[in-house]
């Protein structure tokens, strides 16, 4: 896989742009990742928008129809568990929110938004199912006074399951954090993902990664499959009655696409369902049954 | 695959039984399949246990330790909507009702149990979601009228949402049918098998189909896959602090053995998350990594 650096680089190079907002996450495990992407975008300063450009937007009245371009937001990456920490960082969980922190405090110097990651927050490979949700609640307070824009909290291992799931969020609740400033980021392994995200909705959140095909995984945690798929997630959503802005039948094509073209497996039920139901529509219609 | 009589006719002759006690299900379409069953079990008459024998032993204060005897029920299977109902049995809903009655009438005076299931509640191939959740309510009333012990809602295309089950359940609620005579029958196409099961069980049912490895299918609903696996909905209740009584490894172990012997796809997230955490621990255990 290319690196950050370059897949920013072949971004703003191409001017690449889209029809609705779009952000790229730039992983800076320390102030030289920062650094390195400060000096891309310096290369390209009107290829991107900064997070002051892209709230103007995002808040107009009249948002503007048209192409836009690319955001940037830098990702930091801490677990919820020392032996996580030391195994994917090789260091303690507070040493590395010590270089989060210079990583945070040039970025919002820079006017970009960051995305700070807390990973096995509900399981962790080494540790169990025993993460301590108080621990995930200061760490993530830590971030956000560091500045961090949004809190993903990672299920990285797939072991979440319901009532884990709301006890954290009652913890991080009761702990002064914002529904507004979290996003979940739910692993499928165990196939606990939609429940989970239920539980999530209830509690007031609203914001889910998921990964296209559901691709992905995590070198440091091994067997864990991907992230939930974008097409598993769409369909839930919209199912419960809410808007994803999101084409599903695109979104499957893609998944169906990509998976092939990285030769992974495909990783969303519904993309199959979806394309397997279009195949026989299309059967019947040509009466080729 | 072998049909209900000759699987029927192997369990009693070799006299198999099990240390919980377990139902073989006999589909019976008819009432000449009803005979068949009849003549089987007149052939075995001490192999297997009546349904008087099998609630005499499920409700004693002291449940006999040891080996039990298998039971078996009838099965019968009607349609939700009418274009199911034609391509699958051939009749309308009514006659298809009319034939069942007879059946479930000699079973009974036969001492045997009753599962009436009811496909495509949530969703019929040929006439898409909007299955009328009355029309269910209807037949599930009249099934119970007719002397069926337990009414199966298939959501056989998978086709279910949350709020969907949620109505139909309301549905059946208000026209007079208790959650006691009613089980759960999922499969997960579009992998919204646990998330009904989460709806289901607050509106208060609690019995759940499943199948090992997500093996079955339903030949008249082309491209829907299998049932709800057994490994995935044993996982999720334990998780929710449910006693399942079913050894997770050990159907996982099973799940794995049957889908390589019938050359199908493992359909259990589960299954193969919790043998790849086995073979890591092995792997640790033997320095072999």
């Amino acid at each position: 896989m290319n690196n950050s650096g370059e897949i920013l680089k072949h971004i703003l190079k191409h001017d690449i742009t889209s029809p609705s907002p779009l952000t790229f996450s730039f992983l800076a495990p320390n102030i030289k990742g920062l650094d390195s992407a400060n000096a891309i975008l310096a290369q390209y300063p009107t290829a991107f928008e900064t997070e002051t450009q892209r709230f103007a937007t995002s808040t107009a009245t009249e948002t503007p129809r048209g192409p836009h371009k690319p955001a940037l937001e830098i990702a930091v990456f801490a677990a919820a568990t020392e032996s996580f920490s030391q195994k994917n960082l090789n260091c303690s969980i507070a040493t590395s929110l010590e270089r989060f922190g210079e990583v945070i405090r040039a970025a919002k110097d820079a006017d970009l938004r960051v995305r700070a990651y807390i990973s096995v927050v509900l399981g962790c490979p080494f540790e169990g199912y025993d993460v301590n949700p108080h621990r995930v609640a200061e760490i993530a307070t830590d971030f956000l006074e560091m500045g961090a824009d949004e809190i993903a909290l990672g299920d990285t291992t797939g072991m979440g399951t319901a009532p884990r799931t709301k006890d954290l969020l009652n913890c991080l609740r009761k702990a002064g954090i914002r529904n507004e400033d979290i996003a979940m980021h739910f692993h499928d392994t165990y196939g606990q993902a939609l429940v989970n995200t239920a539980v999530a909705l209830e509690h007031g959140i609203r914001t889910f990664d998921s990964s296209v095909g559901g691709l992905g995984g995590c070198p440091y945690s091994p067997g864990a499959s991907g992230n939930v798929a974008t097409e598993d997630m769409v369909y839930f959503l919209e199912s419960l009655g809410m808007d994803t802005g999101v084409d599903l039948d695109a979104v499957a094509d893609i998944g169906a696409w990509i998976t092939n073209e990285v030769g992974k497996p495909h990783g969303s039920s519904v993309g199959k369902a979806v394309l397997a139901a279009r195949l026989r529509a299309q059967e019947v219609r040509t009466g080729d049954v």
